[in-house]
């Protein structure tokens, strides 16, 4: 396994050089490295443990958040976890050698759209140890080399799973390189990394803003951005109101701090007088704080007087924290003008009877994912039956949405013929 | 249509608010759009004319090489073809609304990945006035909404050519700011377009090292790079020596100024005593200037003495031009690995009567299109297929090799429910 002591730019090389023979295995070799990946999790649970211990003494001592911490932190269960996952990647079906599309030209040529390996994929990452372990098996299984960067607070309990994952690789005759790991901290290193084009071919950022404030100004090489989720429920005026009522509070309250949570809810007009007490009345049971424009404050009754006010800057604000916007609009269109105004395209829902406006609502709303008569939280890889997933992407070149075993591939053209020439 | 006079920002602002309305257009009105522009090409066929009189007389002026003149002349015969290919586009399948995939989930969520306009769409390119009609009627059939830099030198050809695709597009009620032109020549503009982030979805550069360049440094926005096509054949040791003449004579010949064409022939040392004085012999008969490694001069007989030596830079260049660098290897691992080293990831083929051989290569070559007994010259959208191009790309992400009317797209995930909520 390369290890920190290498530059940035060796421990690239070495990746770009297993990648050339990551992409020729076959998928039995990549299966029994997963199964081996997955047995060594397990047999040294107790070494990932120790590791652990030390990154979160030091994470303590350091007065880390209790969130963070407990993202940081792992246990028997948890690993166990893990593994499970490795071997659920271990079952999906290996996404390189597809046949995307073939047909035969008129002069015979036989032309087929091929699904190969991107190459070289760099995660950079922040805390959870996890993503040590699901990126590597997920690179592994698309024929992917992967370098790896995670936060220096979780230094020592990568360290030890990034050496895990290296030796099931190493131990199933797939050579060195193909799963590395750089120390985390360094911004200078970011930006090495961030700068190796023909080499990295695919920069997937898991952390905050800054992280991708970084990358942006530097990076060369393509990046897959996620930005964060301002998603909306939009009630329209057709709306099953008790199903409506259940996707709002569903959205805002089962997982409030993940991004395909909604931090918006668009009512129409004239369901508005009858849906908001009972919508708002149940949010607020649920604890969520509530801000209101003013013909919500109205049209909610009783509740309507003790309803903060919402600001422009709350239209755009990922609370990603049980708080509320709450906005009513006089037809579809101002709802879908608001979504596309203030949203960032993650994922996006409407509760209606009516199929015109379902229609409408899914060619109009530009996102991700656009849901009827469904609550956003189910954006999600596993969920959506493509398999684990890597992140999720907001961009709309390469990858929309789960970022799975497919969207890490690109594809070459494969043209077989018996001596064509071109006239 | 919007006009120079108007800040790049407001010609893309306006542009992306057409494209909202494009998305969401029916397949017969973009048709009727199409059929509108051939019709006013046919016939403002004097008025296209004399504008571009008025950029060639200027360019002559300027003192503009033959070979760029020729590339910014029009003649009825050139326009007619321009209205020609329009029509074609018409009549390819429209991209928008393709079901890519769909399943059921367990808890009957209906899931669908279905394909939609990218949005905005750039295309900056240099003199030939004919890729204004060409990427408008692509982008139009694609429904995105498309902003033009043209060349200064063809300023005069392409406001006309903008005017008539956007008076057509006018015509069928579509919104004005569908088809835009800025004005070429200023850098400034340029870094303008370059930056619309968030209203601009994609760049498409067709021009030279120098227009790359530029974007590579300011671009925020994304770009679909084409890098120079350095190709290869390869003549396999258990090659039909007369395919492999045949291929190599027309990758070489038949068109040295585009992409596909090659610049280095690699050479089994099995066949090369064999194979060389044949093949070099009939490319110099064909006007090919001939560089060539030490074996080759040495296994190439009687023509071997007066092959001038080929130099690391040679292998790295593409002459654009009747030239040619030849080199022999021992091995089949060998000349992947030269291509893989040299190449630039756009066109190889290997000439071979081995499946085994086909198979490495195929799988082993790191390109957007890799022939087994063809010509590299076929590497082109239409010819795969896939209707016209926009262009041709050799990066990995979202699209790879040509760029037809299905790449200029993205896709967003539907789902459809009857009030599910996530547990």
């Amino acid at each position: 396994m390369a290890t920190t002591a290498q530059p940035v730019a060796d421990v690239c090389a070495q990746a770009k050089q297993a990648a050339r023979e990551l992409a020729l295995l076959d998928t039995a070799t990549k299966n029994a490295a997963l199964e081996a990946m997955a047995d060594a999790l397990e047999q040294r649970t107790h070494e990932i443990l120790e590791a652990n211990a030390r990154d979160m003494d030091a994470g303590q001592e350091a007065g880390l958040q209790s969130g963070l911490l407990d993202r940081l932190m792992l246990d028997e269960g948890r690993i166990a976890g893990i593994a499970k996952d490795v071997r659920s990647i271990a079952a999906l079906p290996d996404p390189v050698g597809e046949t995307i599309e073939g047909h035969r030209l008129e002069n015979g040529l036989d032309v087929r759209r091929v699904r190969v390996p991107l190459g070289v994929v760099a995660v950079v990452y922040e805390a959870r140890p996890n993503v040590t372990i699901d990126c590597s098996a997920l690179c592994l299984k698309s024929g992917n080399a992967i370098v790896l960067r995670g936060s220096s607070t979780a230094s020592h309990s990568n360290a030890v799973l990034a050496q895990i994952a290296a030796g099931a690789v190493q131990w199933a005759g797939i050579p060195d390189g193909a799963i590395s790991i750089v120390s985390g901290g360094d911004r200078d290193e970011l930006r090495q990394l961030a700068t190796q084009d023909g080499v990295v071919d695919l920069i997937i950022p898991r952390g905050g803003e800054g992280l991708k404030n970084a990358l942006k100004e530097h990076a060369t090489v393509p990046v897959l951005y996620a930005s964060a989720g301002v998603c909306h429920v939009l009630v329209d005026a057709s709306a099953d109101l008790d199903d409506a009522v259940a996707i709002t509070v569903n959205a805002k309250v089962q997982r409030p701090s993940v991004c395909n949570a909604i931090e918006t809810l668009l009512v129409h007009g004239d369901i508005a007088a009858e849906f908001l007490p009972r919508a708002l009345g149940e949010l607020r049971e649920s604890g969520v704080e509530l801000r209101a424009d003013v013909r919500t404050r109205t049209l909610a009754g009783e509740i309507g007087d003790s309803l903060a006010e919402a600001t422009e800057e709350d239209w755009a604000t990922e609370y990603h924290a049980l708080i509320l916007s709450v906005k009513v609009i006089d037809t579809l269109e101002e709802g879908v003008e608001h979504i596309n105004r203030y949203g960032t395209g993650h994922s996006e829902a409407i509760v209606t009877g009516s199929t015109s406006s379902a229609r409408a609502f899914s060619a109009g709303v530009d996102a991700a994912a656009v849901y009827v008569n469904a609550s956003t939280r189910f954006t999600d890889g596993a969920v959506f039956g493509m398999g684990a997933e890597i992140g999720n992407s907001t961009q709309k070149l390469h990858a929309r949405g789960p970022i799975g075993l497919r969207e890490l591939t690109t594809y070459k053209f494969v043209i077989e013929g018996s001596g064509q020439v071109r006239e």
